[in-house]
């Protein structure tokens, strides 16, 4: 059994992860942290959780910690950052949900995440935990960098275009759509049901954190600067994250369902519907899958992908328990077999 | 491995049936019948199904069922009278989803459903499955009818205070409030998004379907003649059931608390709050608990009880599998011990 | 035109009542305060109101107030008591939309509210601005104490059957739901879309702030002691209540329909549904109305009324605007001619 | 008082017609057609009409509506182009809110609609009813074609940069959100509320109906041909589309805040947000608002807008009655002064 613990076990990645671990055969939970919270029954939090889940919050401390084979940090950003050292010091493996360790550039990392970062040498060594792109990285990694939500639709939707060079990169646009569960469980009236519900709207236009993690993978991909409009918005649903992308095609004669299939036939966490189908996000709700259909309007020179997730799964934690799966040689769908909900 | 088949799987109480079943260990699916859709595949009806099911539709035909051990009707009322003298004249094991066998005296069934019973010999060998009062009889029986999602959550709730004896059996009080997957998969303008959702409002006020098969096992605990008001609730929601129930107290000095958790100490998917909390749908949703909390307001001398299911699993899908388990001497919970989605 | 101020803008009732009177012809807004967001355009904080109200938020502040004719407190449980007596002494009227002058027994109020009544000799005076009771007595009021939303929504169910004697007072059972916009604008985890949608819950079964209200009156209108048994509920939606009253009927003869279309005849604010029609609370979001019908299931003893409101027009900011139209001798549905948008 | 007639009122724009023509201080409606409905009262169809509306609905009749002033329909594509040539001929004016007369080219028409266009040579009559371009032609037409929802809210995105000449109209980009309502209130399983709730998803990626109507817009504006993509969105809500807008800008120099402000100074029904908002759809709700912004995020190349409206409003209904004053030279807002519902 792998010991794991769970740094800053509050909030809806905490939760989400939780609810995966206590059924994954192989994994035992040691651990479940919240300064706020300690002492009190994780199922007082999470009622979904009572006769499921009897560990109680405790106090974030690096000893009871070190004991652990790996740690999670659902942690708000800021905080991995100043226990990871310790905690790869005494052998125990990390991944990090939070952004502390997915931008390789310290000073763009600093400029949109607005503070110091106090442990930048170890960014170096970071994995982005994207299993389709870092499969063999993630294997021997002592600390992944755990996707961003839209990050992972995004990214996952335009890599087959990318990787066969078919699309202009300088002009890509991705509009992204997410639950309000993407913006945390903190206590905002932003987010309070008669605010958010009945409306959707954009945000962060002009700037989301997640665009230059999105721009650096795809320019990892390209192997060139690609030029990139992302645009969020927020839907009144709970979870889920719909990314339709464009580009232009610099080659319009290639069979594109083909393409993608092909590029994710041995992915089991990426389903390319076939043509005719478009992708809902409830077919992912609670699921550690990507769904997404490709398609090329009148067959014309724009191509549209559109791809969904569980922003909380295979946007959060179900990824992070992908790569844990991998760093700990387990078959890679171990705990994560999992079907939507449905309706 | 248990051969089961599924008739009527394309309701929501069908694929919800499918969705348990492709995760229970000792269960294979053999056939999934419906007319309308037959040769399609269940997973372009429920796309949260893809390389989840393999299974197609195909029409119903006695002959493949009878090779199944056992069937469940997921059909409307009425189809399973029709089908299962023969199923079960070939050794099947029959559970019945709707009501055609959950109401004893015939003429009462005849006139709340409004149509003759065609086989009104089977309704008395018929159990009335719910384990936590027919656990012996569910284990020996060929046929169970499942009982229906209010019945479930207003019967669990008031049993305690009937089986002690201490509340006023002539003036017994269910306000219940469903979610709108209650009302089926059918096309129809009144559960429209459009028409459902942002609006709360009481239905059959002056008599639902459901009463009948309540006051019947009520009136089986208690031994004598109950009398019950109930009033079933349209909630904007997908799925739950939350039952608020009234019962004046013959006795004020007992433990409440104590007598309901003693009750159901040893029932798995039953659960009594602590003291201080209030159950919510969505702690059970997807799962196959009962959640319950019992309220003495002021010390007076009307209790309350609010005890809340998913009405497609512990109202329906779950309730059946349990009975199946039962039914096949498999522990009860295999393929339920299921973790609500929060949030 | 009648001077109004509005202390207390922030919250949901102040924005409706901004929304109400902008349109109503009789009535100018000269202030609206609130400490926090004193200099804010009104229109920054509620983009509905933008190019319809160009009033920013001011401090509170007794001098400019008391230039006003009328002034309504949209503000917490406590904060009108402590301004009422000197705007009174200015010859100013007042409407608290909040509960500071709502029970008369000054030492229920303490032990409800848990703090000081700071001036118990202006609760004496204070009418209870229910019209559809006390129409007389809220012409000549100085001081209106504005009905809770749950008190409006239970009173005006029971009352036919109270007045006409009917019914067994002393086992009154009101079973209530509402939207989330009940608990206010204040940010708080409970409320966020991701906790409180596609959930249902009972809460406060023991005892909330309502009770003692609709029980006072209850009783007034008997003139003898009621025993209420109040339940609410969160239900999933931004706006309505729904309460479902049950009473036991001490004569079963009477025709319950042509005694609520009898007491109702008169008031423009209550529609009594025909035989057949269910009463749901979208078909009065956004109005004053309350829509209630009357069934006798099974033409037993027991009569159930199933009222809806609005909670923030009909149980807050309608009704307060038809307090203020009585008190100034105004055609009681001035502004007040709204029509629920459908869907 | 402008009598007035509304072919189709069982449908959502059918009702909001009503709702929007009761509260019209210049208009009496005379009837109301409906086959299906004929003789029932509107407000049987139609709660939150009791009271406000005592028509009922008659069978469509040409001779009954050739009494009116003006004609609605609200009635499926197909159904106007029959009736229509008539009732000009009795010298009725029409306001067709289906796509009958929206098309120029029949071709194009037909092709996309499959059907035969029935009075073809009318279409090149028809004005289309977009009053921020076509103010004068409205005032003098005969036939207003309505434009449909998601052409008015991506036309009055993209017109200030169009007209301004400072984007490449070969690659325009329209990303499109509609609330479930758009899509009518027929009966169908893709529309309940079990179905569309809690999930996002694209749809028509391929090619929408309304694409056509907005190419053909966006090129007379340019006189010039346009390349647009256009993927239209179901959002899990009633009412409100959201469109996000991207082009390539040739000029990167203006001040687009300033052209957009300036370009609908004039405009009593678009507002353009000040620097730093984000339009949300709820702040239209019921309103025949557009609000929109106007980014260029990173100062880049790309221009980004969004723009939101009620659908059934400004995209149908409210559209429908500014064409209907500008025909009948009211002033512009009359009957349209609406405030939003919020929360």
């Amino acid at each position: 059994m792998i010991q794991v613990g769970i740094v800053g076990g509050t909030g809806y990645t905490g939760v989400e992860l939780i609810r995966l671990l206590i059924a994954h055969p192989d994994v035992e939970i040691k651990m479940i942290t919240s300064r706020a919270e300690a002492g009190r029954a994780v199922s007082e939090l999470y009622p979904n959780l009572r006769g499921a889940c009897d560990v109680s919050f405790s106090a974030p401390d690096i000893k009871t910690l070190s004991k652990c084979d790996l740690v999670f940090f659902a942690t708000p950003n800021g905080t991995a950052m100043k226990m990871v050292p310790e905690l790869l010091a005494e052998g125990v493996k990390v991944i990090d949900l939070a952004a502390d360790f997915r931008i390789k550039d310290i000073e763009v990392w600093q400029q949109w995440y607005g503070m110091e970062h106090s442990c930048s040498d170890m960014v170096a060594e970071a994995v982005y935990g994207m299993p389709e792109i870092n499969r063999a990285e993630i294997a021997k990694a002592r600390l992944v960098a755990n996707p961003g939500c839209y990050p992972t639709a995004v990214t996952l939707g335009f890599m087959p275009l990318l990787e066969a060079g078919i699309v202009d990169p300088g002009s890509l646009i991705a509009d992204a759509k997410s639950g309000v569960s993407g913006a945390g469980r903190g206590a905002s009236v932003a987010n309070l049901l008669c605010e958010a519900t009945e409306s959707f709207k954009a945000y962060a236009v002009n700037g989301h954190r997640h665009l230059p993690e999105i721009t650096q993978t795809l320019t990892t991909i390209m192997n060139k600067q690609v030029g990139l409009t992302f645009v969020p918005h927020l839907t009144p649903m709970v979870r889920g994250i719909e990314a339709t992308l464009y580009a232009r095609l610099t080659d319009t004669s290639q069979d594109l369902q083909a393409l993608f299939q092909a590029r994710y036939e041995n992915e089991m966490f990426v389903d390319v519907l076939p043509v005719g189908f478009d992708p809902e996000t409830r077919s992912v709700k609670g699921t550690n899958l990507c769904r997404m259909s490709v398609y090329q309007p009148q067959g014309g020179d724009v191509v549209v992908v559109s791809s969904v997730i569980d922003n909380l799964v295979k946007g959060a934690a179900g990824q992070a328990i992908h790569n844990m799966n991998i760093m700990c040689s387990l078959a890679e769908n171990t705990g994560l077999t999992l079907t939507a909900l449905l309706p």
